[in-house]
C-alpha cells in the first residue's frame, strides 16, 4: 500500500514549552515500525498527581486494565507508551508484558512499578515484544528532557498523517500555569482498528479528586464529541498529569471558582486535539461539524448529532459534495429520540434546505454548492421541539478508508 | 456513472405461482427511470385482512402515514407501489399527492380510498408527480393479471441489481395454502437513501389481528436480524394479504396450532426474501452471517451481533478478506453488553481461532484464508456466560458503497 497522503486538514504542531516537573522523549525500539520512533516516555516529579479516563469498550487492552488498577494510587512518576503494538486481547502474557514494561520504568527511575502509566496502540492479538522496551528504556532515560514534547507527539503516531499538540495558559489566582496535550488519532497498522491516546500535563498543583472530575467533564464536550466510525477502540486512553511545580494560590480540596480558568483552558486544549484526531480520520477529506439545537433535552441532541455524525449515508454524501439533507432528515428519524418530521429544519452550510417537513422553496443554492466543495462542513438541525443542543464532530467516509482498513494484514 | 454490476451472490427469481384472489402487474409511468416498469398494482379480492410493520424512522414517508391510518380498518382491496420518487419529507403536498393515489385507485376498482395502500420508494424531498401515476393508473389496472407476480418484483426494483420474490405452501388444517412475496433492497436513486420494501400474500383466511402478529413476529426473526449500513429507511413497509379465497378449516379467532405450518412457511419466506436483499446490499461483494452464543440473554446476543455487523472496521476487514478477529473483540466490547474478554472466543468458518482472551496457539489459519475469499462469510462467537443466541446477516463494506453514495446527485 502506498504511504497515506498527509490529511488535506491538518495543522501544524505548535511550539510547546516546557512543563516543570516533566522530562520527555521519544527513541526507536523497532516493536513494528522501521526507522522511526516508536517508544515514549515522560517522568513526573514526585508529587505529581494524575486523572485518567479509559474506553468503554468490554474488552479493554492490558495497558487500560494496569492503569485504572495504578489510578487507584492518584499518583505518577512516569509514563510509557509504545506504538505498533496495542497488547490487547494478549492474554495472561499481555499483563505480564505491561507489568514488566512498569517494573523496569520503576526500576530505571527509583519509583515504585504502580506509580508507572501505560499504553499501547498498534495491532491487536499479538503478544507484546516487551524486552524490546525494556532493552530501549535505560537510553530513553537517559535522553529525556523538558523540550522533548514535538519528539513525544511524533512517537506515538501510529498511521496518524500529523503529529497532534496543543498547549494553553490558565490562571490560578494571581499565578499563570501551563497545560500541555499530545494525541494520537484514529489509525491503523497493517491495518488494525483505530485507537486515540492523549496525554496532558500541567505544573499546576490541583488535588487528585478535582483533576479527576475536571477531566471527565473536559472530555464530555470534547473527546466524547468526536465520531470517526461509530467504533470504540480497545485502548481509548486521556491521562492528565498534574506536577505541582508552579507556585500558585493553594487550591482547596473541593475545587472551586479558583479553577475556572484552568477548567476552561483543559477544555479547551482537549477540545483542539479532539479537533486534530477528526482532522486526520482514516481517509477523510472533510472535517463536520453537527449542530442540534431544539431537541427535548441535551442528552436527545446529542444522540440525535451523533446518529448523524455516524450515518454511513451522511457521510458518503458529504464525501461525494453533496448536500444530501434528506439522508440528515433519515439520521434525525432513526436515532430514536423525540422529533417531529414537520418541525424540523436542516441547514448545511448556514442555508436552511428544510424546514416543516418540506424543501424551502426555492432556496439559493449556490452557496451549499460552494460550501460543500471546502475542507470543513457545517451541518445545523433545528428539531424545533425544546431547548437541547449538542454539538459533535466527525469526518466524511470515503474511498480511502476502505483502502486502509480493508486490507490485509501482512 | 456506470451500470452497477449484479451482485456476485444474486439468486435467480423463483417461479412464484399465482395467489387466488391476487391479480397483480406493472406498467412504465415515467416517475423517474426511462425504458422500465416503475409502477406495480395488486388488487385484492373482497374479503382480504392486510397485516402490516413499518419502519421506526420518526421521519416517515406520506406512504407510510396513510397505510399506517388505513391499517385500522384491517382491509385490503388494492396495493399502488411506484420507484423513483420515495414521497418523503414533502409536507401537506406529499399527504395529497397518497391521498389522490389512493382516491383513483379507489375509483377505478370500487372501493374505498382508504382501503388502498401505498408505498413509495425512491429519492426524497422532492414532490410525487402523482398525476403520473394517476394518468398510468387505468391502463395498469386493466392489465392486472393472477401471473404478474415477476412483473411486479421487477417493477419496484430501485437500484437493486436482481429481483427479489419467493413462494412457500403451508398446510391449514388438511388443505394447503399458498404464501408469495416480493422485496426490493437498499438501492440508492441517483442516489438516495436504502428502502426496504416487502410485499406478502396468501390465499389463507386468517382473523386480522392474528395475521397482524405472526407478521410482527416472522419479521423480528427476519427483516429485523439484517443490516446493511445501519441506516433505518424513513420507508421501510412490510405488508401481509389474506385473500381468504383458499378452502380449510376455520381459523378461530385467536389463531392457535392450526397456523403452526403457515407460521413456520411466513416466517422462512421472509427470511427467504430478507436475505435476498442483504445479498444485494450497496457494493456488497460478501454475506456475513454473524452468529453469537453464550450471551446474557437473547436481547444481549442480538445487541452484540448488531454491534458486529454494523462495525464499519469488521465490515471493511472482510470485504478485504481479512480474518482480522480482533476487530470482532473490539466489536463485541463496544455493544456495551454483558462480556467477559478472558471467556470470549471467536471463529471465522468455523474455525476457533480466539479463546478465552488470546489467539488459540498453531490454529491452521488455511482454512479461515479459503473460507474469506468466498462469497458467504460466517462469523461465530461465544461470549461464555450464558445460554443467549442471536444470528444476523449483514454484508461487506466495498469500494462500491462509497461509489454508489458518494456521488452527486443529478
Amino acid at each position: 500500500m502506498p504511504a497515506t497522503p498527509v490529511s488535506p486538514m491538518a495543522v501544524p504542531l505548535p511550539v510547546i514549552p516546557p512543563i516543570p516537573g516533566v522530562r520527555l522523549g521519544a527513541t526507536a525500539a523497532g516493536i513494528r515500525y522501521a526507522g522511526r520512533t516508536d517508544l515514549v516516555a515522560m517522568e513526573f516529579a514526585a508529587g505529581t498527581n494524575v486523572a485518567g479516563v479509559f474506553t468503554s469498550n468490554k474488552c479493554p487492552g492490558a495497558p487500560v486494565d494496569w492503569d485504572r488498577t495504578a489510578l487507584k494510587g492518584g499518583r505518577a512518576r512516569a509514563l510509557v507508551v509504545n506504538a505498533g503494538n496495542a497488547n490487547v486481547f494478549t492474554g495472561k502474557a499481555g499483563a505480564e508484558a505491561a507489568a514488566a514494561t512498569a517494573a523496569a520504568a520503576g526500576k530505571l527511575g527509583g519509583y515504585p512499578a504502580r506509580q508507572v502509566f501505560l499504553a499501547s496502540t498498534g495491532v491487536i492479538g499479538e503478544l507484546l515484544p516487551h524486552e524490546k522496551i525494556t532493552t530501549a528504556l535505560p537510553g530513553l532515560y537517559e535522553s529525556l528532557t523538558p523540550s522533548g514534547w514535538a519528539d513525544a507527539a511524533r512517537g506515538i503516531m501510529t498511521t496518524d498523517t500529523f503529529a497532534k499538540g496543543a498547549t494553553r495558559t490558565a490562571q490560578i489566582g494571581e499565578s499563570f500555569v501551563t497545560i500541555n496535550g499530545i494525541a494520537k488519532g484514529s489509525g491503523m497498522i497493517a491495518p488494525d482498528m483505530a485507537t486515540m491516546l492523549c496525554f496532558v500535563a500541567t505544573d499546576a498543583k490541583i488535588p487528585q479528586g478535582v483533576l479527576q472530575r475536571m477531566l471527565r467533564k473536559s472530555i464530555a464536550s470534547s473527546f466524547n464529541c468526536i465520531t470517526v466510525d461509530s467504533d470504540t477502540s480497545t485502548s481509548d486512553t486521556v491521562l492528565l498529569f498534574a506536577t505541582g511545580q508552579a507556585r500558585h494560590k493553594k487550591v482547596p480540596a473541593e475545587g472551586g471558582k479558583i479553577l475556572n480558568s484552568f477548567a476552561l483552558a483543559l477544555t479547551e486544549l482537549l477540545h483542539d486535539l479532539a479537533l486534530q484526531v477528526i482532522r486526520d480520520g482514516e481517509g477523510a477529506q472533510k472535517l463536520i461539524r453537527v449542530d442540534v439545537s431544539g431537541a427535548a433535552n441535551a442528552k436527545s441532541a446529542k444522540r440525535v448529532a451523533m446518529a448523524i455524525a455516524n450515518s454511513p449515508l451522511v457521510k458518503t454524501a458529504i464525501a461525494g459534495e453533496d448536500a444530501n439533507w434528506g439522508r440528515i432528515a433519515m439520521a434525525v428519524g432513526k436515532a430514536g429520540e423525540p422529533a417531529d418530521r414537520d418541525k424540523l429544519s436542516i441547514a448545511v452550510g448556514g442555508v436552511w434546505m428544510a424546514r416543516a417537513g418540506g424543501v424551502v422553496e426555492g432556496y439559493d443554492e449556490a452557496p451549499v454548492v460552494a460550501h460543500m466543495k471546502g475542507h470543513e462542513v457545517e451541518i445545523a438541525v433545528d428539531l424545533g421541539l425544546g431547548r437541547g443542543r449538542a454539538t459533535v464532530w466527525t469526518c466524511d467516509l470515503t474511498h480511502g478508508y476502505i483502502d486502509i482498513n480493508g486490507s490485509y494484514r501482512s
